[in-house]
């Protein structure tokens, strides 16, 4: 089926809002999401709710826990999260982590007969994350052509601020509260690490306020 | 370390070849085995008793099997394997089965700082399979190095015959009659899937004797 689609999905602010534009561009989306042993397992509780706010099927696939092992602290319980502050994003890399996810997304979509797979990499991650960078991207498009030429690798954030995001995920109206975007996966954001105050500096430009309650504000 | 490689090991003719030849080539390789439920799992006690041989490591990665349901034959257990005489080898592929196999050696070497990954695709598997082509390895390794530059893939035997592998294997000393190739799991190899003529073949143009018992030989 031609306008089917696969969206790759944290629960997070990107790939939320991802979900929801997906849904504007076709006819019958599915959510994928891993538990591949992170730390901030609650963004699977966060991709459920937002497949559920749109009625699309999720499905959450489970990945070989070890391969990750040495992959940081997202994925290793001894290793600190740092703190924004501590200038020390590239910690957080976890080995050809978007590698693995579009791979899985394309078998999944050859199982399920979709062409597209989306995914919600944006304009801000591409300093940190190689796996980010459009290069990647082309990369791996030519590399699922190389034995499948029909499906199609679609990272339309590539180029998109997390203000932009943020502006495009209000108008779609994507229900922030239940989404998750700390590191820490405690019962709270932290508002300490990276990711929290990426997202909260966002919802600042973008002169708009970020439901979600924080342990602490940055500002 | 740059003398170190991971080496992808199914139990079979080529693969076991292959360890024994990436053995020449380096002070340290690590064997890789996946099951992702396919029927032929006795092969996974032959990579353990090749790898033995030589006393190499060995680790089993469990795959997602969900993701191989419509695979075919080779992993779903209600369609038939089909007979060589059938011509029907297409039928065996399963979708992007070395991309994943790649990927997760990747992420070991990534793991246990080694820089070479070998695959054992061999030139009569390129007819069936477009993910035992050159254009695919050479695209997999343009999208590993996007975004690691020092992984290196190798596919030796790209370019070798079945028969030459046979010969390749048996000046190595590789113990045949601890491989195992037949597509059907069962107490002794068929003889008459495409995997087990295949092989018979082989070793009958290299003008050797096949030490494994099987139930039906074709010629």
């Amino acid at each position: 089926m031609e306008n089917k689609a696969v969206v790759l999905l944290s629960g997070g602010m990107d790939s939320s809002t991802l979900l929801y534009y997906a849904k504007t561009q076709h006819d019958e989306i599915h959510a994928l999401s891993f538990d591949y042993g992170q730390r901030h397992r609650k963004e699977l509780n966060a991709a459920k709710a937002i497949a559920k706010s749109l009625n699309v099927s999720i499905k959450i696939l489970q990945l070989p826990v070890e391969i990750f092992k040495h992959g940081g602290p997202l994925v290793d319980p001894t290793i600190d999260v740092p703190k924004q502050e501590e200038d020390k994003q590239a910690l957080t890399v976890v080995p050809f982590r978007n590698s693995f996810f579009l791979l899985f997304a394309a078998a999944y979509a050859r199982q399920i007969d979709a062409k597209y797979v989306y995914i919600g990499a944006c304009g801000d991650d591409q300093r940190s994350y190689p796996d980010c960078r459009p290069h990647f991207f082309e990369a791996f498009q030519q590399m699922i052509n190389a034995q499948d030429e029909d499906i199609i690798i679609k990272y339309p954030f590539v180029y998109k601020s997390k203000k932009e995001i943020v502006q495009l995920g209000t108008e779609l109206g994507v229900p922030w509260e239940l989404t998750w975007t700390c590191y820490r996966g405690e019962e709270v954001a932290c508002g300490e690490c990276d990711a929290c105050v990426e997202r909260l500096l966002a919802f600042k430009e973008a002169n708009l306020n970020d439901p979600l309650p924080y342990r602490k504000k940055p500002w």
